[in-house]
């Protein structure tokens, strides 16, 4: 059986651990032999955007229509930084900032390279639901005590809203003669987009041993689109007897999620919800570098699109030094998606076996590079 | 001197900790001599609302104008948990499920509470600034490891914009006959608004040792409002040379907090992400029963406001064993905002002398009611 993946590395270490996923894959089939895979490169890069004007040619989400299935890195030039240590822009003159400097691709602003191609991929391509998994791997641990979370006591699943909501992309700004700009930013909901992303999350709660969903808004102080989340979430679980379901705001859930891991299981949330408490949930589970994200059309019409949720880090580009973990995660689970479950599973089992025993990046207090942690999964595969 | 203060205790143990908080204060005027307060209490509580159809009265602003402070407690008669455990509505029939229905007030939806108390007087009180503070109290631990979080650790203050952004209300929900129904939420940013935010921002940073400044936005998918921040900030930090500056993404900030604690200091963010990132904080720091919050109107022309972050807490409400420090916490920043600067740090050494040998209420790991707690801080105040 052949599959037919489109790559998009991107910017940054996005190009490092998509290069390190492939690899993995095709030992994966190798040493299978009942699969392949066919991959195709798209240079969709903030380098390239600097020299062409676009991040997607006009026929490039048409192209990508025939595979089946994306594999993308990350993208941003920031201006800000992406990645969760600081760019210092101080002029107190540290040389940590010098060096980040120097190795700064030239300054796409953010809000361009997202709205450029991430964004449009998702778009365009009905991924409405981004499922974004935590657990702590074996050998990695959280930064919480063990009384507060025990290896075992964060096992989560968080279902994002990716097509509407905060990324609506609405609003504008006015730069009034009184110097008295205004912007706007409008958030838009609606009921089929609501609708679609709270089935695909009880549905998601009903497959787990635990069947146990919480809907998270802000419904006390945004009282327009996160009352209708209410409201639907309300109707949907009608249709859903068997699951257990509880309801947070989105402040306190970080406080839910940091002192009693223990209570959650799946979580539904807005777009831009999602996308902070996913964050939250891979620091806790002890490194951003492990995370893995699905953007998925569950219509199946297109292709669906697999990403480590860390960003391009722009600090430590080049070095070779990315943990691939997060790629390797997000390669297990389009496998998934492809219908392999088993190969899926025997990929989670050799990460697994790597974070347990080493070697490890240096996020997971090791020393490693990508080179020796893609190494090391790809001999646990053929050992298998 | 006299200082008049209104309190508004609200909705369940928001009534207990204000008057807990109210009864330090007396302790503090009557052992210093010097100065002394006078308390009025306004009764604006979900109760009342679902008796007389208001919170606020029509002359109820205006009556607050002529305090020289208000206290609040927390408000909310919740169909939605405020408190970071949840309200279990499964319908497999636990028990905790039954005991917190029972004691829950019948249903104000959260948007009419905030919407009719508490976003209305920080509006209209041009209380434009909210402080939170966070550090780890005296006896308190972090949920974070020691080598993760030392007690010197994380000591932030996050400066919260209090008066735009997310919670301007703007917007509304249309069912349209195709059964779609579509809600706008509509966040506005004003030049006006930002500037004088990061004004405070900065001279807050101005104050602390370490002079430093996190600027927080989602600017790469928020393509309007957000970048409207980026570049007020970039233009108010020429005002400030020596301020040492970053800037960091929400979702990444909620991981650098997580495992970088010590690289933060004073933060500034909008309305919402400043809310989700100082419930984050306080988790951080051990519980979020002691995280302290001030709404002010930097101008002084109106009273300014001091709350517990922490919500009415149904689940608990009632039983005399709410954690009364984050009420005293506030009270402290009011009385330093009054101009007793000693006798702030007092009162927070008398708070800390307690945190640290007790007695401690449930949420930090001791076993003491609210009533044990506020005689331990009243007797520590007694023997300064
Ligand atoms: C109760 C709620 C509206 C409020 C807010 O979001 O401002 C609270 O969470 C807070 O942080 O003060
Ligand atoms: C890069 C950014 C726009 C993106 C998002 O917010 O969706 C990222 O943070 C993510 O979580 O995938």
């Amino acid at each position: 059986k052949l599959f037919r993946i489109a790559s998009i590395p991107g910017d940054g270490i996005g190009t490092e651990v998509t290069e390190a996923a492939i690899q993995v894959l095709q030992k994966l089939a190798e040493v299978d032999g009942t699969f392949h895979f066919e991959f195709e490169h798209f240079d969709w890069s903030s380098k390239n955007f600097k020299e062409r004007g676009y991040y997607i040619p006009p026929d490039g989400i048409d192209q990508l229509k025939k595979f089946n299935a994306i594999l993308f890195g990350a993208v941003g030039s920031p201006g800000i930084s992406l990645n969760p240590y600081p760019i210092v822009d101080s002029n107190k003159g540290q040389t940590q900032a010098k060096a980040t400097d120097t190795k700064r691709l030239p300054d796409v602003p953010d809000h361009i390279s997202l709205w450029g191609l991430m964004l449009p991929l998702r778009n365009s391509l009905t991924q409405y639901v981004n499922v974004r998994p935590t657990r702590i791997l074996r050998g990695t641990s959280s930064p919480l005590r063990a009384e507060v979370c025990g290896p075992k006591d964060l096992d989560w699943v968080i279902i994002r809203e990716n097509s509407e909501g905060e990324y609506s992309g609405h609003g504008g700004t006015t730069h009034a003669a009184s110097g008295n700009a205004v912007a706007t930013e409008v958030s838009i909901f609606t009921q089929v987009g609501i609708e679609r992303i709270m089935r695909f999350a009880f549905d998601t709660a009903m497959l787990r041993p635990r069947k146990k969903l919480t809907m998270v808004t802000k419904s006390n102080a945004q009282r327009h689109g996160m009352v209708l989340w209410d409201q639907i979430f309300h109707e949907v679980k009608k249709e859903y007897p068997d699951v257990e379901t509880d309801k947070m705001l989105v402040d306190a859930m970080t406080v839910r999620m940091t002192l009693k891991p223990q209570t959650l299981d799946t979580i539904v949330a807005t777009n831009l919800h999602a996308d902070i408490l996913s964050d939250l949930a891979a620091a806790l589970s002890g490194s951003i570098g492990i995370a893995p994200s699905s953007n998925l059309d569950p219509t199946r019409k297109h292709p669906s699109m697999f990403e480590p949720i860390h960003g391009s880090a722009p600090d430590i580009a080049g070095q070779g030094i990315a943990n691939p973990v997060g790629a390797f995660w997000s390669a297990a689970e389009m496998v998934r998606w492809l219908g392999l479950e088993e190969v899926a599973d025997k990929l989670m089992e050799c990460i697994e076996n790597v974070t347990e025993a080493g070697p490890r990046t240096r996020d997971l207090g090791g020393s490693a590079n990508t080179k020796e942690v893609t190494e090391a999964v790809c001999n646990e595969i053929e050992k298998q």
